[in-house]
C-alpha cells in the first residue's frame, strides 16, 4: 500500500480540501494501531470539527471506523433483526419499552447500547436496576438472549469499534464532540458493526435533546441515514420532541417501573405514543407487516400480555429475576421523597429539560466522571408538565432521594429555577415532528 | 490563579470565539512545563490555524510565548541596539550585508538568526561557511561581539522562547505551519525576548517568498507589526520583491563572497539597494539620523572602506580569520562549473524563485532533514535574470558543484525548466514594494 503523507492530508484539510477514501482508511487504521500518534489524530479532528467533512468522507470515516474491529454481520443469522438508537434525553425508556413489545409481535430486536452521557440518561444504567440484569454480554451471550427472548440490550463490547473508543476519548479533551461528521460516525460506526437488517433512530428535539434546535436535529438525522448508504443495515429515523421530559419518571429504577407499566396498559400516554412510533417502523422495515398490521399486532401484544410476558423473558434471558415485572419492591427505594410545590396557580408553560436532566443526574441518577456510581433509587418524577393547569400548592414534581441526603429547601428551589408557569398554556408541540428514510 | 478549562477554551476556539488573555497565558505556560499534553496543543492549533486570532489574542499569544523563556532586553543595556528579521528567500544576504554597514555609522546590530528553511537559505548556514566562525554563541559572547564589532549574528539559543520551539515541532507535524497568528507568534517571540530598541523586518513577496502573494505578504507584515505593540521595541517593516534571485549568488560561499563584494563596491545594485532601504530605517531608527543623514553616512562608509573594515572586525570577533574578506581562497570552492546556455535569443521573462531555491537546496546548498549537512560550495550563480536581454547560447547560470558528482544534461534540463524566455521583457518590479511601521 502507497504511503500515507499525514502532513499533506492535514494541511489540505485545514484549508478545507476533501480527503480521498484511501487516505481515511489509512487514517483510521494507523491511529487505531498506533503508528499515528494522538497529536496528530486531534489536529485532524480540529479540521473535521470546523471544517466539516463532505457526505462521501463522512461514510468512508463510518466505514473505516467500524472495520476497525469486529462486524457482527447479524443480519446474515437471521431473516430479519432490528436494532434501535436514541440520540439520548431525559426520561427516555422508549429502547426497553420497545423491545420486548416488538419482539412480542414476533420480530427480533438487539442493541448494543450505552451508558449516560452528560445531563441524559444511560438505558444500561436503567437495566442495571434490576437486581442481577446482565449487561455485559458476549457476542455468544448476545445471539443466546436473541433466540431466547427475541429482544437483547447489551454494553457494546471490547471488540467493536476499538477506533471510535480512542477517538471519542480524545474528543472529549479536545473540544471536538460537537461536530456532525464526528458525531455520526461514531454513532454509526458502531451501529453498522453490529450489522442489524433494520435500524429506527430516535432523534430528539428540543431544550434536553443532544441538538436542541430542530435543524441540527434533523441535519443529524439525515447524516446518520447518509453515513449507513450502501451498508446493508436500511435505516430509518423519527424527529422525536424532548423539549420536556418523555414520561413522569426520570432516574433508574422510577423509569423501569414506568417501562413495565407501559407494557401493561398503564403508562404515560407520550411514553406510548413515542415507542408505538418507532415500533411501527420496526415492524414495517421487516417486510412482514404494513403500518395498518403493524399497527393492530402492537395493540394486539400490549392488551393480550404478550408485551409484558416478552419483557419477563428477556429479564430472565438476561440474568435477572422476571418477577421484578409486577413485585417492584425488588427495585431500590427511595429513602425520602421531596415533594415539590406549585408556587402560583396557572399552567406548567416550561421545563427547561437539559437543566432537569442535569438536577436527576446531581441526584445520583447519572455520572458526571466515569467512575461515579449511579443511585438507582434516586430520581425524579415529573407529575405535572408543561400544558398542564395548576393551583398554587399543587404537587408538581416528587424528587426522589437515594443514599445521600439533601437539603429539601434546596432541591425545591433549584427544580422551580427551570420550570415556568404561566396563565396560558403554551403552544403544543407534536410527539412525532418528522420520519425520514 | 484560578483554574483553566482547557476543554470550554477548546471549545469556544473551534466555534471561532476568542481567548481571554489569562487563558492564553496559562495554557502555554502549561504546555510548555508538560502539564497540557501534545494533544491539546495541536487541537488548539489547528483551531488557530483554521479559525485566526483577533490582534490582541495574537499579541497575548507572543507575550506568553517570549515570557516562557529568557528576556535578554537588550536595549536596556545600550543607548540603541538594532534588530533585523527577513521571512527568508533566495539568495538573500541582506542580513550579512546590512551588520557591517550599519555597525560603520555607529548603530549597533544583532541578530538570533535561523537556519535554512524550505527552499530558502540560512543566514547562519552561510556564516559558517566561513572556517572557524562560531554561529553557536552564549549570551555574554553575543554581548562581547556586540561590544567589539558593533554587529553580532548567532543562532537563538536554548533559553529563548522553549514554548515556540515546542509548538514549532507539533505544527511541523500537523499541518499548521501556515497560519498567520502562529508565524507571526512564533517570529516575534523570539525577536521580543533579545529586545532590541528597534526591530527592521524584511517582508518578502513574490515567486520565491514564504508568502508568495501581495496581499499576504503585507498582511504578515501588518500582523509582524502589531504583535510587537507596546512591547518597548519599535518595529518598521519594508515589504521587498523576491519574485527573482536577490543578487547572482544563491548558495553559502558564494553569498559570503558576494556580501564582501558589495561592501567593496562592486555588488549586484540589486543587493545594495534593498539593504541600503533597510539600513536607512535602521539609522533612522536610533534617532541619531533622518533620511539624508542616513543615506549619507551610509555612502561614506561603503565609499570609504570603513564597512568592509567592520566586516573584518565582526568576522574576528566571532572566530573566523578577517584574511577571508580579501582573501575568497580560504572559502570552500566548487569542484565543478555547469554552465547553462540560452536555448533561444530573447529575454529572460521569468524566474520561478520557489523552484530555483529547491534546486539550490538539491544541489546541497540546504537541507532538506534537520541532520543533512551543508555542501558550502554548491550553489547557482544566476548570470542572467529576468528582463535581461540573452542571445541563444550565452551563458545564462553557472551551477556550482560541491562534493557530489550530479549529471550536467540533468542539472541543464532542470535549471531551464524554471526559468522562462519570451520576445520582450517582463514588467519591471520594483525592488521595495512598500514601507510599514
Amino acid at each position: 500500500m502507497a504511503d500515507l503523507n499525514v502532513y499533506e492530508l492535514l494541511n489540505r484539510k485545514r484549508r478545507g480540501g476533501p480527503l480521498d477514501a484511501r487516505e481515511i482508511e489509512m487514517f483510521i487504521d494507523r491511529f487505531t494501531n498506533g503508528d499515528i500518534p494522538e497529536y496528530q489524530m486531534s489536529a485532524l479532528l480540529m479540521a473535521i470539527a470546523i471544517n466539516g467533512m463532505t457526505t462521501a468522507e463522512m461514510a468512508t470515516l463510518t466505514q473505516a471506523m467500524l472495520r476497525s474491529g469486529e462486524q457482527w454481520h447479524l443480519r446474515d443469522r437471521y431473516d430479519f433483526i432490528a436494532d434501535k438508537h436514541s440520540t439520548g434525553g431525559v426520561g427516555d425508556k422508549v429502547s426497553l419499552v420497545l423491545s420486548p413489545w416488538v419482539a412480542a409481535c414476533g420480530v427480533k430486536i438487539g442493541m448494543l447500547s450505552g451508558r449516560g452521557l452528560g445531563h441524559t440518561g444511560g438505558t444500561l444504567d436503567k437495566l442495571e436496576a434490576i437486581p442481577r440484569f446482565n449487561a455485559r454480554l458476549s457476542r455468544d451471550e448476545f445471539e443466546r438472549c436473541v433466540e431466547d427472548a427475541g429482544c437483547v440490550i447489551s454494553t457494546s463490547t471490547e471488540g467493536i469499534a476499538p477506533a471510535d473508543k480512542k477517538m471519542y476519548a480524545l474528543r472529549d479533551v479536545t473540544g471536538t464532540v460537537e461536530s456532525l461528521p464526528l458525531i455520526t460516525a461514531s454513532i454509526m460506526s458502531k451501529k453498522l458493526a453490529m450489522g442489524a437488517s433494520g435500524l429506527i433512530l430516535d432523534v430528539k428535539t428540543g431544550s434536553g435533546a443532544f441538538m436542541r434546535k430542530y435543524q441540527d436535529s434533523k441535519a443529524l438525522a439525515q447524516s446518520l441515514i447518509a453515513a449507513a448508504e450502501g451498508s446493508g443495515t436500511r435505516v430509518e429515523a423519527l424527529i422525536t420532541d424532548m423539549d420536556q421530559p418523555l414520561g413522569v419518571a426520570a432516574g433508574n429504577a422510577n423509569e423501569i417501573i414506568e417501562t413495565f407499566e407501559v407494557l401493561k396498559g398503564n403508562g404515560p400516554a407520550d411514553v406510548e405514543e413515542v415507542t408505538r412510533a418507532q415500533a411501527i417502523r420496526v415492524l414495517v422495515m421487516s417486510n412482514k407487516f404494513d403500518d395498518a398490521s403493524a399497527r393492530q399486532a402492537l395493540d394486539d401484544a400490549l392488551r393480550s400480555g404478550r408485551a409484558l410476558e416478552q419483557a419477563r423473558k428477556w429479564v430472565a434471558a438476561q440474568g435477572g429475576d422476571p418477577k421484578v415485572v409486577d413485585d417492584y419492591g425488588w427495585l431500590a427505594e427511595p429513602t425520602a421523597v421531596v415533594e415539590v410545590k406549585a408556587p402560583r396557580s396557572g399552567f406548567v408553560t416550561a421545563i427547561d429539560t437539559y437543566q432537569a436532566g442535569m438536577f436527576t443526574v446531581d441526584l445520583g441518577a447519572g455520572r458526571k466522571k466515569a467512575d461515579d456510581i449511579i443511585d438507582y433509587a434516586a430520581g425524579v418524577m415529573f407529575d405535572r408538565k408543561p400544558g398542564d393547569e395548576v393551583k398554587a400548592g399543587d404537587t408538581i414534581a416528587r424528587i426522589q432521594l437515594g443514599e445521600t441526603h439533601r437539603d429539601a429547601e434546596e432541591l425545591r428551589a433549584r427544580f422551580l429555577s427551570f420550570v415556568e408557569f404561566g396563565d396560558a398554556p403554551p403552544e403544543k408541540r407534536p410527539l412525532i415532528h418528522e420520519h425520514l428514510h
